[in-house]
């Protein structure tokens, strides 16, 4: 999302929400219009890629795009047993780092492709040897200028201040992009736009569970694994819309001091990958309910049934890495629910207050 | 910090914070000894380590001693231009990642030395080739024994459930490795023991910042470069001792999408660097102050003149890189002052209510 998106723009006559909505809803097509007409183009960026034999990732992003770009990380290392590294951006805006990248692929994020720091960073790393691969949603961008490979995530316009189709999208272009890397055909995805329709079509369920926290104070998102992304992008969204302070751990963790903050009717949100990042989690669910959490669970129906409330993710023949791609449509739909239900505008930023200048 | 720690130890008879008091209290002397008796070998180590020419560095960790890590990927980004990644620990844990570990340092950084991930993790990347580095409170840990080199951060038992003392011990075993390996001779380190006891005789002061901050609901704290690893662990320990949710974001990062969090009245503590960290951070102190929030300033003077309230750090002739270790220490002690204040015992884990398993 764009910080400075102007406030008086032409969907301000609409009813509250309907530009994220329509942005949400545009996301099976939108993956649909990836996989058929953008895949084969980030395959052959992948081959070119693979053929410099990178040996270390470094991924560079803020907000949204940071999430996708975690999602990459636990790709990269776990498919490709590549060393990955999120970078701290201002190492080198600020303090004028020149580390020696020979070797390493520099992936940037970006939807915009536009952001200042993000650029000078990317030219930085090029100059300093690093294999530059920009995702963008906006291939005539600064960012895309600048980097060796370009990646068009076709998003189309994002107009909405909370970034949903965007996010899915870039992490359909990451899953391709390193799956290509791997030599793979990308065929692993095909289900994944019908999939994405049939969780927005049950957005009544996201309204049922959304009506909880009409006056939550406070909210903890867990997860682990690939479902650690998923987790982070959901409190994101959650705080852009209803200003609710939603906090995200990994499991592991939570358990190392946060989980002191979770009291017996703390509201927990569980992200519940079906697969090894599920069963990792499983302990950190089993003291979320000895602590009596209000633990609400996106994942399986085993799951889901052990828990105060629910989702029940399809993903019983989604691979776990691709599982990300699903389960954040209904957790963007709870945040925009929660939202509505609390008499906010999710396509308004906050309006100023009264400005205050303290000295 | 350790989630399993016994709640009926001997020091529940004492005054509540007694112990989390004690420790903070000792962190002048600790820092003493480890420049006095620990800072030569640590050197040594650093210069084995420094013959191997790693090319790039995983930091492992989790909870408190991830900030410490964190603050560690600055120093060898911005010092000695060698890239670096946190490490996603379940990625080797959970999916049984084998990824290619040579030229690769990997730094597991943990108190107790004890936790099985951490082990498990650390003896994986050697058997994938890493050189390995234990920075631990236990010389005699699983975590030692697995790891090919060592660094103990001196620090004597820790009690109290939120680490304090060693966070800084960490902090400055970790400014010792890396000044090592770029050849330096720690001296500019040697003013930090009287520097950080002269911030500990002001507990007074934090004790009046404090009282704003009874009923907060919510808390943003903020940084930029060295000090943004003092921003989350600020956030962890004002979690872990009064359950206040506190979010903590890079500048940059609190730009896009959740400065819609912070309203005229929400409290916010920036932590500014004295250095570029600092001059990166203005514009987003400039925007907090045209929302009207509560800013609370930990920096310079004349930072803290235009903010709301603050504390002003003495670090007028202490290196940037070095500040974290000062920073850190009002934060400790707000954290303690806050939850003293709201009736709470930092040295108690929340008790837990009735348990209530959820089906």
């Amino acid at each position: 999302m764009s910080a400075t998106a102007p406030n008086g723009s032409a969907e301000q006559s609409e009813l509250p929400g309907s530009v994220m909505s329509r942005e949400m809803a545009e996301q099976p097509e939108m993956l649909h219009r990836i996989l058929d007409s953008g895949a084969s183009r980030i395959r052959e960026t992948a081959a070119l890629v693979a053929a410099r034999k990178p040996r270390f990732v470094l991924l560079t992003a803020r907000g949204t795009s940071d999430n996708a770009a975690l999602y990459a990380k636990y790709l990269l290392e776990i498919r490709l047993g590549m060393p990955c590294g999120l970078t701290s951006m201002s190492t080198t805006t600020a303090y004028e780092a020149r580390p020696d990248l020979r070797d390493v692929l520099v992936i940037t994020v970006s939807q915009s492709g536009g952001s200042p720091d993000l650029v000078a960073s990317t030219k930085a790393a090029r100059e300093a040897g690093a294999i530059t691969l920009a995702v963008t949603n906006n291939p005539d961008s600064p960012l895309a200028a600048v980097s060796e490979y370009h990646i068009d995530i076709m998003a189309g316009p994002e107009k909405a201040l909370p970034a949903t189709k965007t996010y899915t999208a870039s992490l359909l272009a990451l899953y391709l992009f390193v799956d290509g890397l791997a030599g793979g055909d990308g065929a692993a995805a095909k289900d994944l736009p019908g999939l994405a329709q049939s969780l927005l079509d049950r957005q009544d369920e996201v309204r049922t569970l959304a009506a909880r926290y009409r006056f939550a104070e406070r909210m903890v998102i867990t997860s682990r694994g690939y479902g650690y992304p998923t987790a982070k992008e959901a409190a994101l969204k959650l705080m852009e819309t209803s200003y609710i302070p939603a906090l995200s751990y990994s499991g592991a963790d939570l358990l190392h001091g946060p989980l002191a903050m979770v009291g017996n009717v703390s509201p927990v949100i569980a992200v519940v990958p079906d697969g090894r990042g599920g069963t990792a989690l499983a302990p950190v669910l089993e003291r979320l309910r000895e602590r009596g959490a209000d633990l609400v669970v996106f994942g399986t129906a085993e799951q889901v049934e052990q828990a105060s409330a629910g989702f029940v993710l399809p993903t019983e023949d989604v691979a776990e890495e691709l599982q990300p791609l699903l389960e954040i449509i209904p957790l963007q739909l709870l945040a925009y629910e929660v939202t509505i239900a609390r008499g906010q505008n999710p396509d308004a930023p906050r309006a100023l207050a009264k400005v205050t200048e303290t000295h």
